[in-house]
């Protein structure tokens, strides 16, 4: 169960409305890696654990705090859609060259369909989805796709804490990237955690027999580009980051077979077909082919 | 530029057709974490690279090699379908069970829109969409989601291994999961070199000043839930992975504030307000407002 | 079947060109709540329809009038379009800071895409999509949706209203949005003559037997934030719209049950698991679990 | 603020795993009418609400709760999924009618992509879509929204209740249609007080200016199909809900214009165009045309 | 604008209900190649239309027609849904292999979101999407896009044909085949009849001048693959089907340049750069590099 | 399997950065008609082919140079927005006019996702997707497909060279279009081809026997529409491009039937119906309805 509380967690208030600088913070409410995204991915990494304890606490623990910070998004970039412009045409554009630059930089949906409000979109207006959601039930894989979530995540704080000079603004982001920082390190900690306890370990999934796994293709670095460079990475010789092998180099793939032929299919998918097709007029049976 | 070969790296052929089964292969080929979308992501990545040498030399050595993966995989369930069934009733399941259940168990699609062919779609016929790529510029950010993306397909490409016992298929599974285990371990030893060399550090950006960052709630574990068991972790006390702090646990928040009063937007966007809305009739000047 | 007259219901023509507002007028074209919707939205009532009569025709009957309405958005659309600029480079923007108005305003797509032309998306260059339709069957709630629909598409069109001082533009809007009244209207009588003639009625779907619902559940306002105001509110008290209960107020949850514990899944999906994962190396059979 | 209690406000526990069922579940969760959409729609309502009390305290007290559900139903379609089986091919399907049946009801990106756990998807895997959230900042067409979601929410529920005869899963849903009448009525009788209160009223958004729509067309039915039976319905004559009118009854539409002729954009869009294309050659000055 | 007529052009009744026919009949209704997609696309080329006159009347002609298929469509399905079964669960599969069939192979969402009605989407249950519409502006480019449409459209439905045994179902299939046969034919000419009167040429856009393209590579066919075969082709030497050249084969690229060097954005996107990151901390003024 | 040279085909560098620009090049990279399209889409027809030999090998030689056009573009498109400004906010904008003309004319998701990068969405952002694919098996629809794609694809570009002046961008363009001159000969070369050659013919597909379908309607124009200009048309009289009948021209349709009876599913999908509901409290056997 979720309880709300009528405070935020950190204050969300901007100095002034800027109805341009609404439309880049949904980036970070309702894009592939905003808050929405990490709010919903720790919630359904929970809810699919396999097992109790302090990994699920974690994720429950988190998850509840990143729903907050969907509100203070949602709240900050209302107020700052606050003087959004209810009129939106060529004409207004061209006489008032500031105006001009309000309705071509905010998103436009903000005002139609919105009436100034924030929605669960990102910043080109591409609704939130789904797919932006990893939970796999491997906790090893899936606290590295937060870590990468918080890593991307931060990058685009970084970015848009230099597009504003607001002062309330930055106030806010420079608390989230604060907490960033902390989810950062914390999901780096709690994968090394499951590897340190043997809960899980490289390569992912580790409790898939290593035997059913062609081992001999499974440390070669095989360079199908023509750049030479990447033979000098640490990637290219030396111990594996699984313990469990040496780098190799290859110049070029060490294996080929020719393609199979093309596939017959029932003729009645009417492909393209060499051979003269021997079309059952009377669609008769040839279900025996099956 | 890229150039073709007609030959597969690995072999590709089924024992026999298995139109079920195709459909369950087309989530490694077209998911969110298929072979289309590490091919592509290497792609990207190469492409906005700000640095030339090993790491995008890496770049380019490996997202050709996923391109011949997605061809293999293509290749693969065009011949899993093809014997595919062109009849697809209900009487026709109802008097035969095993039609039935492949009729039931294959994606419809691949039959009515492609003839048996494959599609870049995934196990449920969602199109394979841009949004699964990740390409931020940072190459540690990056480099994270690139392991993060070859967990997530190994833990998949196990996961339909014993959903099969065709030996053909097995066969190339082995070797994909062999190369998604020289992946995971390639992409974590390359972020572990970003950092040994000072390129890019943790927390990501490293690049970001700190001193704009609100660092005193940079370390703070912060409990929004009831669990107790995450205090256990190392993620909440001990040294940070970044080499810049100390974890500490709160059981809860140690910062709220009031949430800001609601905004009240030009009038002309007819939202609901509690005070008497003067709508100005004549459409006159509300934009002194702005 | 849908006959076609190459006229309007309604003049369609601006004053003068204005890319920028045709963008805006795509949202009431193409958006979620847009002519498009509402045009599919009635036919699918219509063709889903389980009673003949007046309800069935009410749905066909304002159906093809939307459909008119696509194409007269369309067409002004075109219009809007008709100057828009061939030329859209920074350099041409940086000259001019008039053409740099337009070029930002404007959807892109409009001129790439369709040569100056409509196309089937809202504002922001979402297409449009079928998720957007409603048609459950249930004529109740179907009309609820109706009813919504119109609604907000009347607040869509009056804030676009004041966006342009257009008066072609603002003549067909001030058709649109009396078409608008006219259909909210009718659609809220639509759905109190449902429930006057006994054919439908609160709680939606009203044939699903009571006795199957927790019915000491049913009238309770439960409060999960802390704001207490809600209680004011004739839904917490007093009878119910459905004719059938009593409001009541609690504050706060008056059920609570244990999570049940973590799922232990077929140790095949290599999910992080906390007891020893016994996995059947030789793939035997754990199917006897199913 | 959002906090989170490890418990649930009702029993979510199943007599017995159920894969098929799970993916029915589903819809309800992640469909166009799920969950989370009411979650969602709640809370973004309520962050950008224009006025303080009551009503935006409804919106959060209602939200949270929802919230809640969206957990409840991930937990119970987790252990729905407990017995998903991991192997799904033909040769399978084939030997055990039963395991057939499975393949071909289950989801298969619940087994292949979540380890057999919930995702944030419909029934059909269609990933969850912010476009589905309704949010126009107008109370009275927000609050018709919600009654509209409540009802089909309603709806979808009583269809799945009756794909099942697991005592477990029953009751849960029997819990969660108690839930849905209330919200439905809850929101039914927040509607009426708006408009009680005069805060907003029909026809929405109220507060735009009659006087800006054509009134003439504003409470005409206009037949625009060949059935006559909608014209005996209560919205073809007498009272208009919003009390502002008298409905009238149009075998057809009274209005007609002749189609605007076709448009000439700038010819660098190489549209076709009837007269001789004047192209500019050497790229020459058609801005003046702008 | 569009007036409906309550009959169908042709007979739409199948002979019996069949819930996984009906699944497979979404296909052509709202899938990529569907007739929604007909109808929008020759509705927007219509209204995009820059001259007026047979070509206009062709789209209008048809298109209306094209609505009038997706109401055939849609009634059928309707009817084919007519037995779609209200109980799905595992234990019913289980217990009737019929009845698993049915469950494996029709769309739950037919089920739980349309109460056994038809919706707009495809076979898979991906909603119909805007970006399925085609309506450039340039006629020849536009009629093939048609001829494509109707090509994949007559071979799906040739598809479904062979799916079922259904008499009343196959004589509506009949006639939809005769006028996909007659549409292919109809825009073939149609883009012949453009060519003839020099409307519009090849290569499209034809009034782009040539004299803009680099001419020396507009001819040659350039092999990217190993595959020697595609040189004995009357694409790799012959006079071109423009008639303004000879077409010849080169045994891959004749040109080749070394790659630009990586770009060097502004550092406070935070992207990782070989050079040492001078980060004005200060957020001093970077903006003279713009 | 592909190989990847560092090299390009054609230079691609700006004589200077133009973010403004950039977005507009977006369109041919991952747009519906983008080089990301043809490429999958030759992939994946090439992939599905029933036939070796030239027209395969076709597929596979053009397949592969799309793939470095998809690189070409994206290292020109990094190289446009070399200089993207990192500061987007109101102040700024109102401040510098040029700069708030590259804030609104440029994809704000360019800076804060992709860091000054190119991203495989189209010109507003929309991600790309595998729906733009075509591949039915097909080959005579297919190449029809391609040649679609190649005469869109250059309608696009040659809109977007009149959009820049620049000389590096241009002449990169001009070798584009001449590409695609070159690959709209090709297509319908091959197209003339496989008629030529009796391996495919219209109507498409062939070798659906012509018996199943209702030839009485196959070659008759049918006007839904009121203008009369069509009559005019080669297609509406003489003979027809499958060589196989004759044009008719028919006002309006000559065939019509009455709308089958709504209908009537089973009552425990709570749709709304005319006559009492008979639910069957106790949920009883309805099954003997299926």
């Amino acid at each position: 169960m979720f309880f709300h509380r009528q405070e935020l967690q950190f204050d969300a208030r901007p100095e002034k409305p800027d109805a341009i600088f609404a439309r880049r913070m949904q980036e970070v409410l309702g894009g592939q890696y905003g808050e929405i995204t990490v709010a919903m991915q720790y919630g359904f990494q929970a809810w699919n654990a396999h097992i109790p304890g302090k990994y699920r606490d974690l994720l429950y623990g988190i998850g509840a705090e990143e729903f907050g910070h969907v509100e203070m998004l949602a709240i900050m970039i209302a107020q700052l859609l606050e003087k959004a412009p209810a009129e939106q045409s060529e004409a207004a554009a061209k006489s008032d060259p500031v105006l001009g630059a309000v309705i071509g930089g905010m998103d436009v949906q903000a005002a139609i369909v919105a009436g100034a409000g924030a929605r669960p979109v990102d910043s080109n207006g591409n609704p939130w989805q789904g797919s932006y959601v990893t939970a796999s039930g491997n906790l090893l894989a899936d606290f590295t796709a937060n870590a990468n979530a918080e890593m991307q995540g931060r990058v685009q704080v970084a970015r848009i804490y230099n597009m504003t000079d607001d002062k309330g603004v930055r106030d806010m982001l420079s608390f989230l990237l604060a907490r960033d920082t902390m989810h950062q390190n914390q999901w780096i900690r709690a994968a090394q955690e499951l590897r340190e306890e043997g809960v899980e370990d490289l390569p992912v999934p580790s409790n898939f027999p290593l035997s059913n796994e062609a081992r001999e293709h499974a440390y070669k670095y095989i360079n199908f580009s023509d750049g030479a460079a990447a033979a000098e990475g640490s990637w290219a010789s030396g111990p594996t980051p699984d313990g469990k092998g040496e780098f190799t180099y290859l110049d070029g793939p060490d294996t080929s077979v020719p393609m199979p032929p093309p596939t017959q299919p029932d003729p009645r998918f009417y492909g393209t077909d060499a051979k003269p097709n021997i079309i059952d007029k009377a669609e008769g049976v040839i279900r025996d082919k099956l």
